[in-house]
Order: C-alpha cells, then sequence, then structure tokens
C-alpha cells in the first residue's frame, strides 16, 4: 500500500502517523520524501488495513493499493486453476464446457421433468430452476418454494442432473441440505450475512456478479465465502447495469479473461438474463464461449409464452438444442484454436 | 398498460390473445388498430399484470405501463404526504427537517455518549450509529453487534434522542425490538425476504437507495414493505453509482422532488455516504435542504481520525455544529422563499 | 408513435391537439379512451415528429415511438445487408471478416511500413493508423497529421492494403481526399457539423460508438450521414463507459447482434481501445468474431513500449500474427457451425 | 507520479528505465524498495508525461498521478478565484449570481425580443438561445442559424443583455465574433479541435461538461482551450448519463463543490436540460444555488408549447419570474449563512 501524504505536514506529523501505522498494523514503512510530496510504502501484510481509516487521518492525500485486498480468491497466491468437483463426479473449472439449463422458475412437476429430460438430451450437465424467486414487485410470483425444491430433487432423480437453484435467506440453508449447487443472486452479491453463512457450508456456490458490482467487489464477495472455508464458488457473469436500454443489461464479457487473469475461480456467464431477449442468447452463448467461459446458464422453458417468469428470455427446447450443439462444437474449436 | 402487438399478426391469433388477457387478468382489453401496427390497452388493475409474462408472447412487439407498478407508495392514490410520528413525538414529513446524526460505527460507550450529547446540543433529533456494518471486505470491522445495540439505547437514555441503526438480517428483527428507526442499507434494498419480513412489524423502516436502483425500482421496495401492512417508509438518497470517481458515488438530487411527485412517503438524503468525504458534507447538505427533502442523515464521530470505518466522510462535532446550524437556518428560509 | 394523454384534460383540448397534430405532422390521429386514460395513434410518417415538442405540450403525459427515428439505416426498409465494396475490390459486410490493423499514430515512414508489412502478411486487409490524434490533454502528442497521411499513402503503396484514418474537423476532408475509409472517432460520433458534410462525400465511413452513447443514437449518427447521400457507414463498437474500471472502457459484445437486427449497416469491433490492455485482445476479438462482428479493428505497433501514444494496449507483430490466425479459423469455424 | 514497478523485473531492466525516464521526461526519478514491489517516483513537471506510454512498458505494473494532469486550471497554481469579467462590465464568478435565460431555439424576431425583456425584467443578467442546435435526428429541426444570431443581437440591442450561444464548427468562429460569450456544448466537450481554435481567442467560453465525461476531463478540456492562451473559461454542468431514466440526466451536483476545490474557474448549473422536466428546474436552481453554483443557465419560452425544440423542459416567463426571484432570494441568504 502506497500512501501519498499532504503538503505542509510537519516531520513531528509523519513521524507520529508512521509509528501509528506500525504499531496499528504490524507493517513496515518505508519513507520517499519527493519535491512536493512524501510518499510511504507499507511492507507487510495489508490486506486487514482499513482503507477509510487511511483516508480520514489529517495527513493523508490519497492512497493506493499495490496488493489486491483479497488473498483466498487470487490467482497470485493460488496459482493453479480451482477445480470444483461434485459427489456426482461433475467437474466446473477442468477445461470442460459445463451447461446449467431449466426454466427460471420451477412451475409443476410436468414441466420441470420435461424441460430436464430435454436440457440433458441436448447436453446440459445441470438443470437449473428457481424455487425461490426475487422479484421487483410483492405482486409477482415469488416461486413454488419448499414445493419447488422437491420437484427439481424429482427430476434430478429422473434425469441424474445434478441442480443449482437459488437461496435468498439464511434460515433457508438447511432445506437447501440437498441441492447440488446453491446460487446467491445479483441482488445478493452484497448480503454479507447471507455470504457468511454459506462460507460455514461445504457445497459449491454459484455467486453471480452484482448489477453494479465491479470485478474487485464480486472477487470480495467470493473471498466472504472463502474466508469462512468454502472454497468452492463459481462466479457468474450476468451482465451489469448502463445506459442503454436495447438488452436488459449489459453483458461484460472481458469479465470472463479478467476474472482468469485475477482469480484462479472458475467463470460462468448466463446470456439469458444478461440480454433478456431470447434471440440474442445463443450468440451471445457462442460470445461467452470463445472468450473462454468455463461455462453457460440458460433459460429453457417448455412454453416461454406461459412462463410464469422471465418468459422473454427463455429458449424452447428445440432452440436450445441448436444452441448446444452449436456451443459446444465451438468449445471443441477453441481448444483446437488455442493449441494450434 | 399499452400492449404494441407485432406486424404479420393473424385476427385469429390476436383474438385469442385478448381473451387470454382478460381471462388471465380480469381486465377489459381495448384495440385500435393502426396502419403499421396493432395497439391494444389494457383497462383495470395492471398492477398485478407480469411485464415479462407478456413480453414474451408471441404477438407482443413490446408494452408500456401507463400507470406505475406501485400502489401504496404512490402519490395518485394517497395524494396526502406520509407523515411518520414517534411513540415518543418526534415527527418526520411534517415540514421539519429531521436530522439523524452520529458515528458510522458505534465503538464504545465513551464514544456514542459523547457523540450523541454534541450532536442533540447542535440540532440532532434523531441518533445514527452502526451496530452491524456491512462491509465489502470480510477481514474490515464488522461492527459490535448486540453491544452496540446496547450502547445506542444508553445514548438514547442519556440524551433521549430516538435511535436509527441498520439491519441486515432476518433473524435480528427480534433484537431490534426496541430500536426506533430501523435502517436498511443500500445493498440489502432489494433484499426482498428483509423487506418482507420488516412489513410485519410496526416500526419505521428507513430504506435507502440502492447502488444502482432507479427510483422506480426503490418505490418497489417499498411497496414490499408496504405490502406486507407496515406503512412507515422513510426513503433515503446516497448517491447512485456511475462513472464519476471524484466522489464515491454520485448524489442525485433530482430523485428529492421526483420522489415528492411520484410518492407521498418522506425522503432524507445522506450527503456522508453520497460524496465520501467530508470536506464536501455541508455544500450537499445545504443543497438537499434547498431541494426540498424532509431530513438528512449525516455522520458525525467524536475523532474521525481513529474511526474504525468511514472516517473519511465523517465530521468533527465542531464542524457538526457549524453544518447544523446553516441547515436549520436555510431550512427556515426556504420556507419564506416558498411563501412569498 | 403513441401519445398518453394526462388525465383532467377536457373533450375541446383533446380535440385541438389532434387537429394541431394533423396539421403540423401530416399524419391521422385515432383515439382509444380508457378508463384511466386516453390514448393517441399517430398513422404515417413519424420520423419527422419531434419528441420534444410533443412531450411540451399541457395535454401529454408522456409518449412512445412505435417506430424507430431512423429510416436509412433502419433494416425493416432495407432488409439487405448492406456490403461496402472500395474501389479496389474489398467487400465489408459481405459474409468475410474484414480485419483493420496497425498503429494507434503513425510516427514515422520506417515503423509504419515495417507494421503494414507484417500485419498484411499475417492476414489483416486494411491498414489503420492515426495521422490526427484526439488525446484527452493538450500536452499530448497530437500525432503526425498531413505528414502521417503521406506515410499511411506511401505504406498502402507498398503493401496495397487500403487505408483507413480517422478524421477531427470539417475543414481536413479535403485532404482525406485519398484516403480509402474515413474514420469517426467517439468523441466526434455527435459532431453533427461534421458528420452532415461527411454525407456529402463517396467514401466509406467508419463510425465509432460515443462513450455512452445508446444504440439508437449511433444509429441516428449513422442516418445523419446517410441522410445526405453517402450510404457507406461502417458502424464500430469499441466499448461504453460504465462504473468498471479493469479495463478501459466495457465492451458491449451485444451491440453486435442488436445493430445486426435494427440495421442492415456492417459492424465491426475494436477490442484494442475498448479493453486498454494488450492481454485482453486476442480474446476479446475472437468473442467479437463468435459474436458474428464483420470485421475487427486490432491496434499493432512495432515496438508498444515505445509508441507515441496507446502502447499499453497495442500488440507486437508476432502477437498479432497469433491473433489474426486464430480469429480467421475462428471465423471459417462460425460459418461450420452456423451451417451445419 | 508514482509508478509501481512488476514483480521479477531485474536490477539492468530497472536501471534501464529509471534511465529511459531522466532523458525522455527531464526528471528526477527516485527509488523504494518494497518486498514485494517497487515503486519509482518522479519528481519535476510530470504533466507532459504520457501514461499511456508509461503503461506499455514491460517493467511497469501501473501508476498514478500525484499531480493532476492540468495546470492553467488547477486552484493549487492559480489559488485565487479566476472572475470573468465583460467588456460590458458585467462578472461571472465574483460572487454574483449570474442568470443566463431564454429559449432552447431562437425562432423568430419577435420571439427572442419578447423572451429577452422578460427575463430582463424577471432578473437574468444574460440572454441564451440558440441558433445552431445540435440534433440527435437529422429531421429534426437545426436552428435558424446566421439569421438566429442576428436575432440575438437585436435582443441585446433591445434590452443590453449580453448574449450566449452555441457555436458547432470551427468555420463559425468568425460568425460568432460579436456574441459575448461562446458555449461548447456537452457533444462537443471533446472535439479538439474545436477547443483548440477557442484558445485562440479572447472571448469568454462557456464550457458545458460532456454526458459521460469525468470531472477530470472536463478540466482537461478547460486546460485545451487555456493553453491556447484565453484563460476565459466558464464551466457548466448540465448532468450526466446514468442508469436512471426518472431524468434526462443525472445532475451532480457535487461537481459544483469538487470544481471549486479543484479549480479557480468559474461553475454554473443549468438544471434545464439535466432533468429535462420543466416542474423539476426551480427546485434543482434552488439546490444549485445552495452548492454555491456561479450561477444558472435556464431555459424560459414565451410558449413552450409550441417551441421547435426542448419544449418540455422550458418554463414559460411567469414561472421564470417566480423562479428568478427565488434563487436570488437564497443566493442572498446563502451569503449570509456562510458569514454567519
Amino acid at each position: 500500500m502506497i500512501i501519498v501524504i499532504k503538503q505542509g505536514v510537519t516531520k513531528e506529523q509523519l513521524s507520529l502517523f508512521k509509528t501509528t501505522l506500525e504499531e496499528r498494523f504490524h507493517v513496515k514503512v518505508n519513507t520517499w520524501e519527493g519535491v512536493e510530496s512524501t510518499v510511504l510504502g507499507l511492507i507487510g501484510d495489508t490486506t486487514s488495513i482499513d482503507e477509510d481509516w487511511v483516508n480520514a487521518q489529517e495527513v493523508v492525500e490519497n492512497l493506493r493499493r499495490v496488493q489486491e485486498p483479497y488473498k483466498k480468491a487470487n490467482r497470485k497466491f493460488h496459482p493453479d486453476n480451482t477445480i470444483i468437483e461434485l459427489p456426482t463426479g461433475q467437474k466446473i473449472g477442468d477445461g470442460s464446457l459445463c451447461i446449467m439449463a431449466g426454466p427460471c422458475s420451477v412451475e409443476n412437476e410436468e414441466q420441470i421433468n420435461y424441460v430436464a429430460e430435454r436440457v440433458k438430451a441436448a447436453g446440459a450437465t445441470f438443470l437449473r430452476g428457481g424455487a425461490f424467486k426475487p422479484r421487483t414487485s410483492p405482486y409477482a410470483f415469488q416461486g413454488l418454494k419448499a414445493e419447488g425444491l422437491d420437484l427439481l430433487k424429482g427430476a434430478r432423480k429422473l434425469t441424474g442432473l445434478p441442480i443449482v437453484t437459488e437461496i435468498m435467506r439464511v434460515s433457508h440453508i438447511d432445506m437447501f441440505e440437498s441441492v447440488d449447487i446453491i446460487q446467491v443472486g445479483a441482488r445478493n452479491m452484497q448480503n454479507f450475512e447471507l455470504l457468511k453463512e454459506l462460507g460455514k457450508i461445504d457445497k459449491p456456490i454459484l455467486l453471480k456478479r452484482g448489477l453494479s458490482s465491479t470485478i474487485d467487489e464480486w472477487l470480495m464477495s467470493a473471498e466472504y465465502i472463502m474466508a469462512g472455508g468454502n472454497n468452492k464458488v463459481i462466479l457468474c457473469e450476468r451482465g451489469i447495469r448502463t445506459f442503454e436500454t436495447a438488452t436488459r443489461n449489459t453483458l461484460d464479457l472481458s469479465a470472463v479473461p479478467v476474472i482468469k487473469s485475477k482469480s484462479h475461480l472458475p467463470v460462468i456467464v448466463d446470456p439469458s438474463h444478461a440480454t433478456g431477449k431470447a434471440a440474442l442468447v445463443e450468440t451471445m452463448a457462442l460470445a461467452a464461449v470463445a472468450a473462454g467461459a468455463d461455462g453457460l446458464m440458460i433459460e429453457v422453458h417448455n412454453d416461454p409464452k406461459h412462463a410464469l417468469s422471465d418468459g422473454a428470455q427463455s429458449l424452447t427446447p428445440d432452440q436450445f438444442d441448436t444452441v448446444a450443439r452449436k456451443v459446444l462444437t465451438l468449445h471443441q474449436t477453441m481448444k483446437t484454436i488455442h493449441q494450434a
């Protein structure tokens, strides 16, 4: 961490400040005196230094970190890719392309079983489906809740596909015991109480990026889970909020290679929520694969026109057949292209 | 709600769609046929119509609401300003200027009592202070928790100032029983499970705007609380996330008059979190009062340089004396100016 | 165009407003009366209706367009893709992948000739290079200007590659006479005076997207050029400004399929300016090809470490060899994937 | 300027880099070696150092400026406020409140003369009016052009109010000879060719902030004008582009105190373009005055319903009477409040 000192600070003030830093944070402080400004360099573990505290000191002009504030999620300290393996054998982050597909909301047994069988046949490796739904309006359908979880388990039994579904509340963690991957939605990316509790369990967490979260904040939320002891975090880019309204959100595909350089965690892409439009899903799924994503999360509904939520962005099973075929072919090609 | 129909839709498709709308949502549907497009107008209560569902229909080009999707928070249906009155007599939204002041985090008894007495003497009407702190980093100070709540109650006893503090988890609601106003932070504005539970209690809720939430989404979150039966919602503008980095967030003061026109709920402004810089707090507090805010939330710390969180934006008690004097004088002047 | 009328408007006011609309804009006006609101539908050519004027009318609640405000750039009216062909035979938008490569700034003869030969050998189809440079700082290198244009022409003569370079001023148009494609930079996307003049010449214009321009505004700027008679517009996505700082801008790849659906104009992608980092260029170039872009614009410098501008995002000729090989292979694969 | 060196750089590489820096930029370079990283500090005039060049060097991890990149616009080097005085005696930045009022577009003699007389009577100190209009659509009214300038001069003669009007093209500078203040619109804030030419004349320039420009970029554009020798720059905040759609743009009032701390230039606020809604103009004008703005720019139209552009945000002369009275009263009060 580098701290720029204000002009006009006396030697006594500076000396006092350096002592305070060393005692408070157990770091070593080096000084470099320029003509117009003095700069301090802090050596040691600066992860736990509170930037707010430093910024508030009278003598401080500003500061910048040389090290990132995350450790466990940081590739610098863990150069190898994290590969997440489920008890049932599926792997994420090992170079394969995981495809999580299914309806936005679980609606009934027939629906979820039908969709599950269709997406499995098309090549999906996970079944996604919402039982608890975060909706902007209190008057909109909020999901089948516990019943939805049961229906997902039934579809898992039928197809063998592990299930991915969203949690919205700490007190539900027990209920999610037999879920294979627990999803944290974009709106809860900084629900720190939830993250802390998910850090205590031993189960993969799919952490969606918040609508206006920087990549560093996203990694800090992963760090929350990992700091609790659960290292099985999968990141999911699902679009950020910008001024553009032609798409529901702006899919930030550059986040994929940026995450790959900063972190060892696997990252997948959700083109359905990002674009909000079924017609754009195939194209952006292909682009995500070309950008190096470890997987995709795609909404598929037997009957998007009658879906109880997010129908506008759902593919039909037939459309998904095509998309899955194309992305899997492209994924193979990308390997060849990069190895050539 | 107005629905624009795609070109090329047949009479049969259109007729079927209209019947579906009428049966599904209990509305009356009018048709207007243009040369290039056909438009449907839905009459009746369209609040519960799911836009996603409509957008997903094959025949639909797009739609727009004529009515806002919120009802209880909507000024159209409740023209008079909501005035929130505490059991101890304080009122918010009645034309007075409420001032919530105190430290970002409660740190110890001496600190909170000293700050409480100083802000009261300066004119503050509420004591704010964080016991549970949402921090980006898992390694940063997370607040004194239950002990912090007790210290706040002690300071209330000492000064008579009602207390405002942030809740981060549904299971804490009981613990917040004797808090006067419960704050929902920006990161939890769309923590719908928390909002639902807060709708079941009878206590004022201070709902901060999310970092990237539109005003309509913010009002929908207020609607979540009100839909549960708790109408005592106070809105708090605290800056939105934009590309500008000179300030921590961009304070959207236009939100004040916009909220006033759309809703009957009181709205206050937090210049401390919005700007992130103590030097800007006074100016933006004055601007907020001129913009018609019902109150201010301002961070005050006995010793910002040693604050455990957010020191950079905290005022000293002496600085707060000046700010309070100025904003109260301005508030009086604004009444005169508007009545002249 | 649909106009929602305010509540409480009298029959006389409405009747007068309708007559005004019909006379002023030569459209037919239909009325649909709902319970809570009245809606007007305008039939005819609404392209030239001024939204500001309509919004300002006392009786108007709000309006929305059913038709897009652009005509010449609109795919609805020109279903076939525009293919731009240069006098020297190169085509853009015909299904091939055009690759525009070269240095940010032309620096000297040796440099531009060397880079030109290297990028040609690697597969580039156009030579790009800046002679006039838009720089944020008045103290930064502003380009070699007229001399830079001459050097570009020399490199064209040497390699046969047509040249693409940026114009910054109306009075330079004559000087750009023998440039093959004239580029309008992001900061000039709404320099309407420049767009108007470029509409009068018969030469392809590469129109970069503004940093905070919506896709519709971008198409309106294309419309400016086309309205003047020059239909040879190539769009170039180069990243938009968002809150994220990990990349210089946020590359909005969804813009590619969105443009393809809204317009018949070719669209290429510039991953160099979008990301600002050489290490991300290859990945995002591949993603752009997978997303269906008609071409790429990539910065290549013989010696990025000594480049006079934008070195951080430039590839070396060796790096470009690899990128060009990969994107061309992928482009072939994408055809196979889509045809399968 | 502080440069963080990559891990793994050899002593030889570092030594070579330091020599290059010293020779290329005539600065002195200090080294501070930490455990994990080495940091260089550059001493001397770093204004002209090209950040792109530095970032592109192989040994560089990243850099940050300690000094701002602008000099002439920088308060550090010019502590006193710039006061701009017109030949006719009006001053901007001297503590008075300048009010620039008038129609978005000049439409005809009767209109501009009537509005000029009304705004003067209400207290405006400048007449604003557009002769050349930047419009998103090529089919919208583009202004009366030269005739509009003549009408403005006529209204000036009638009322004595100096005139402010927008320039869109370098070749028009001669035509603007007798305009009192030349406005550069938001879309041309980084039209560097125009800025350079305006730096060569001796006339106040009103520089509007670009829709997505940071405050630092805005000051760099002021620096462009000042670098040419024209120090008479007035900044105008007019709203930035964000995700919020309730207002046309988001008025960033914090920019006023931020500019005041960073620069000595006067800054005014345009609540009309920022909000896009007449109903919000009064409130945001008052907030701007409370925030310390040196002036206001407000659209006033004799008949907003029939305005040829931007009618929705224009006040009637009667409405402006009220706004002008209120802001002038508030401006007096603010002086008292700050002096108490």
